[in-house]
């Protein structure tokens, strides 16, 4: 051309990527698993806008998330923000709708957030998060079903070792008040977040430098929080030694009755742990709190986490509205499963491939592709009459399991030509048959 | 409290909206059905980030769009942009990833954009678009499928009375060529696009001052799009008119394999509609064009429209990337669903609601949840044990169509009380039996 043009190269942001076929397929399919169970337990999806005011999302302000926001101006002047969690919009989505939605109110939400944090370590910029949660009650019941959903989760994406790590906060919140440490609990508890990476050793004085807490006292936390073994036999053994504080007695009983529940349904005791060293770091929690860890990949941290809090939204509004839910690591799952080989790989999201032997007999293929589509057979059609070579060629990368072939001698038979990808067999099936055949075969 | 705090207002930025479940279940119910669609041709999803770089988005620059975008420095500086429409993206990503993903390539896209203009008319800043494409290929079976897409795309979503209007750019480029208006074609398109407007008489009139075209070439031109008929009539009459024009030739060839090709494999004929005033105002088009009207509701306009286009990715890419697409108008079939009673009302995402007679009970309703769960009956246990009246009124407000209550009585005789929340009816069904029940109730 005469004109020579610049061309502008085409690239993504650093830290955000494409989702490809190949990406995107597996990700459709784990949310899509993901809202079948939400919804199998009555919670319904609701979205929020990606932008904000920022007062709305700053809410108290200073922390991490407010320097890592997407702020800006916008047409109107606005101070404005691209959100960077689910939470803090469900607090303002509740504070503006629960009057009218009425509680108890059971929600998901699954959808992007940003934070323009440092991409190290593999984080993106933007990312999937998916949350879900009952607001507007106290009761243990939504504590318990919250443990049911997580389950039901990981056994829908296919897993089957994995571990629900269970604690209630109220245990060691008790056992400190009645080692008169209540002031010290945010100090205490930051020591024991760190018990698995550093050990109990150097925990414990922490908590002797840090918490004021006597030598005796941190080993008394400790050994509590350690407490090993069944998990009726841990409850009974924190019972016998923190049960007579109110306090600690009710997280007791209520994961008593979580434990009782899930056993009693029928879940898989093995998949319910009572941990009582899992704290979650949020302050935000005030009641159960949960973790999960894969049997196959326990290094790769919790997949969902999550837990009970006093109040949701009191940023926006002066209706108490206390609440449990957890979050689905949609990122750290997809790695997994592709690690434990547990997602589809193909690049299509058809089951049949139909050859264009000829531009002529475009017709047949059309009407062909519909009787397949109309009985549940999702089929692609090659759109151009090229060489049969290349058109498999293209069937094969794309992870096609059939392919039909319908050339001048098939269509004169009445046949197709049923060519299985997977181990290169053939077969002739005639044309009133092949819906069955096909419908088998897959 | 003694502590004052005030409370920050909550809202949403004007022209964002929440969607709580009354309409994030119609959304999430019409998504599916239309990804359902996509796949059965073979069509796989993709996404690309909401953040890219401004460059990237305006591309040409300078036109309306432009001025819309949100625009922003990232905290690196960088001068990036939201998405304001998912067709600019994939040009992008198309140039980027077609050397590995290889031609031809069907995808589809859903998901949000961003325009920062005028909220009259009832626009908003955000809201989903919902793409698909082929590109790659030149060959008319891409747009014979892309008709068909649409053609299920709606029945799919429960449309009877729908027509599909199609045009060949190639015909009305064909007849300028062989009028000597050629040079004027943009012009004549501007005119032609306000005639369902303004009328043949005014049309004619801008025709001849601006395109300078004369007032007997303007009548033609106008002729030639309203002809009317049957399809096969149209086109045989518009063949008899510039079929010796070798672009309109091929125009109507590929609209004549198109008709054939749809009626051929059953398609209803009436759904199709050789349409050839129908131009779609961007110049971007070169070849098919589609426009779906709504025979209940055609005052709001086409709800799916698309093209054939030359070259999807040139500012990007050296390399020719010819396509063709449609996109489905998400909002403005979920309004025109509501309208016609397409869309479920309920607020709830489940089908079965139990009442929480007794809390001592809990352990059994849990159970029994789980036993219908995994029946595939979507089951909302409530999470306290109110006065039923209450949780009655939550169920039904929900849009339940089914409440089972287990008193003591019931738990004592092992049945459960079905109560039909649609008809007030109810029954004692056998808990061995109340799987079966509900699978033939509901």
């Amino acid at each position: 051309m005469s004109n020579k043009r610049d061309l502008i190269p085409p690239r993504t942001l650093k830290g955000f990527r494409d989702f490809p076929p190949a990406l995107a397929m597996p990700r459709e399919e784990l949310i899509d698993k993901a809202r079948a169970v939400f919804r199998s337990y009555g919670f319904a999806p609701i979205d929020t806008p990606a932008l904000e005011y920022s007062e709305i999302l700053t809410g108290k302000g200073g922390d991490e998330s407010d320097k890592q926001m997407y702020r800006f101006a916008d047409h109107g002047g606005r101070d404005v923000a691209l959100r960077f969690d689910l939470t803090v919009p469900f607090a303002r989505f509740a504070a503006q709708h629960i009057g009218q939605l009425g509680t108890p109110f059971k929600r998901y939400h699954i959808g992007p957030v940003w934070r323009g944090e440092n991409t190290q370590h593999g984080r993106y910029r933007e990312f999937y998060q998916c949350d879900f949660d009952t607001i507007g009650t106290d009761a243990n019941a939504a504590d318990i079903e919250t443990v049911l959903v997580i389950h039901d989760l990981l056994a829908a994406l296919g897993f089957e070792r994995f571990a629900i790590h269970v604690n209630n906060r109220l245990i060691l919140n008790g056992l400190l008040e009645s080692l008169g440490l209540a002031e010290a609990s945010a100090a205490i508890l930051r020591a024991l977040d760190k018990l698995q990476k550093i050990g109990a050793e150097k925990v414990a004085a922490e908590m002797t430098e840090t918490a004021s807490a006597s030598r005796e006292q941190a080993e008394n936390i400790l050994a509590t929080v350690q407490t090993a073994g069944a998990n009726a036999e841990i409850l009974d053994q924190i019972e016998r030694s923190c049960g007579d504080n109110d306090r600690a007695a009710e997280g007791i009983a209520n994961l008593r009755q979580l434990v009782d529940a899930f056993e009693g349904a029928g879940f898989p005791e093995d998949r319910l742990v009572i941990d009582l060293s899992i704290a979650r770091g949020l302050d935000y929690y005030t009641g159960t709190v949960y973790e999960t860890l894969l049997g196959d990949l326990p290094a790769i941290g919790s997949v969902c986490s999550g837990g009970r809090y006093d109040d949701l939204a009191g940023l926006y509004t002066k209706q108490h509205l206390p609440g449990v839910g957890a979050s689905l690591g949609l990122d750290r799952l997809m790695a997994a499963m592709e690690e434990l080989g547990l997602l589809q790989d193909a690049a299509t999201s058809a089951d049949i491939f139909i050859v264009q032997f000829s531009a002529e007999a475009l017709p047949s293929y059309i009407a062909l592709a519909r009787r397949l589509r109309q009985a549940g057979l999702r089929t692609e059609l090659y759109p151009e009459a090229k060489g049969m070579g290349r058109q498999l060629k293209y069937a094969d990368r794309k992870g096609f399991p059939i392919a039909l072939i319908g050339g001048p001698d098939e269509l004169e038979k009445g046949v197709w030509q049923v060519k299985d990808m997977r181990d290169g067999s053939s077969a002739d099936v005639k044309d009133d048959e092949v819906v069955s055949y096909l419908q088998a075969r897959l």
